[in-house]
């Protein structure tokens, strides 16, 4: 039983209606990456977030209709997460809720987006393939057969590429680690944490063993976390996997970003 | 007067209605840059587009409503241009946009989107720096006062600083493109054409005077052509410009996109 503090989360309707501050959606106890991701760019840039339930997908058994007609409604999508912020529209694109996170974070929070343009491209470019349609976490989720695959493009010639793909993302991630430390700095771009770190950190979390004073077992994730484990032993993602993507991971996670993680839902 | 073909614009409620084909939102006579951006995307990826009718910021006069209501309730936001696909969510951001084309794209249409994963990475960096928030087009709109400026959070200090942003992102592209060449390339990424020559060829208009075989001039876009025209002259900027710059957007324009580009509206 964990003694980490237990989050509240408000309801969808609550947090569409607010009109202040900064509102996430969430499945309690679970990491859904890019609700987490979302969580830790926040953390970074010192904005305090209010969690909303994330509606599950399907049909909910009692009145028939499907559980996420009212995101829809609200924000004309479904995926996890959604992002409030005051009484402006919903942002649902990570391009966009990392803009987001830049403008109204903390003045005296690091910045995520460098200012020199060509780390830019290079921060914009990383984050891209780790987080965007075809990218590395989209072909983890496509590896295996199931409705969330099913949403993103699964079928079986490209789940049979998947691994590969995922495998070419990890090892110009290590690559660029590589050359980086070789050039004296521990983060992908440049000589200072961005968005990049912030982002490859918590999504590698879904082709390694996360310790759980990093990442915390729950009810909710146990299966997942035995699931991420288990794609670390894929052959193509074994063999690229190094101690220097672990390293940056727990490094960037444990530095900046809050651990161990606080989900909710019911910790073992 | 030209003699160009005349497309037909559907309502929004209409391509929001249909179930199938690949609808697109434009302001008829205008080359607003990301409707038009992705119109040539589209072009290149031998997509066929329904074209229909964005509507315009303010509050309509007879009735007092907000003009872009609807839009929002569709969309969840009011930027140019939303992209409906057959029966799926719309598509707002210019990322996610891409994505869509590259998938619905003819499959003997180039990729946009390069195979190999080190030049995803540049493409995708070199767009966001060209289309994202505080990106090229985003500093070029705010370097004035305006509606559509306050839309994108001009004020005194980050209008100031604007042109010299600008620059720097033409700059980079200069940069790149000399290199380019130097190795052979007519191209911004690899030896092929991607997304970032489309993007960059047709964001670029707003700091060039484009000549009419490729942009004709219109009732309605001609201010829009001289402020263009008038941007390559504000000295941050034509510092940077080269012909180099100018000759990569003639070619791509031209060999990849329709010319003279089709506007509708009423031209002159």
């Amino acid at each position: 039983m964990s003694d980490q503090p237990t989050p509240t989360f408000i309801s969808l309707d609550d947090a569409a209606a607010m009109t202040e501050g900064t509102r996430v959606t969430f499945i309690p106890g679970l990491q859904a990456l890019y609700s987490e991701a979302l969580k830790n760019v926040c953390f970074v840039k010192g904005i305090s977030l209010t969690r909303a339930l994330h509606p599950p997908m399907g049909i909910d058994k009692e009145t028939g209709e499907d559980r996420q007609a009212r995101l829809f409604e609200l924000t004309s999508q479904t995926s996890l997460p959604t992002m409030f912020h005051d009484d402006e529209r919903p942002r649902n694109v990570w391009i966009e809720q990392l803009a987001l996170a830049e403008r109204v974070g903390s003045p005296s929070a690091p910045a995520l987006i460098p200012d020199d343009v060509a780390q830019r491209v290079e921060m914009f470019g990383l984050c891209a393939v780790i987080l965007g349609e075809d990218g590395m976490v989209w072909n983890m989720r496509i590896m295996n057969d199931g409705p969330l695959s099913r949403k993103y493009g699964y079928n079986k010639t490209a789940s049979a590429a998947a691994p590969a793909k995922v495998a070419e993302v990890i090892a110009l991630i290590d690559a660029r680690l590589k050359t980086q430390a070789e050039n004296g700095s521990a983060y992908l771009v440049g000589d200072a944490v961005s968005a990049a770190d912030i982002y490859w950190a918590t999504m590698s979390m879904c082709v390694t063993a996360t310790p759980p004073d990093i990442m915390p077992v729950t009810a909710q994730n146990q299966g997942m976390l035995k699931f991420f484990a288990s794609n670390a032993k894929v052959p193509a993602i074994a063999e690229v996997l190094t101690p220097r993507i672990e390293e940056h991971q727990h490094y960037i996670l444990k530095t900046y970003c809050e651990t161990p993680a606080v989900l909710g839902g019911d910790p073992l």
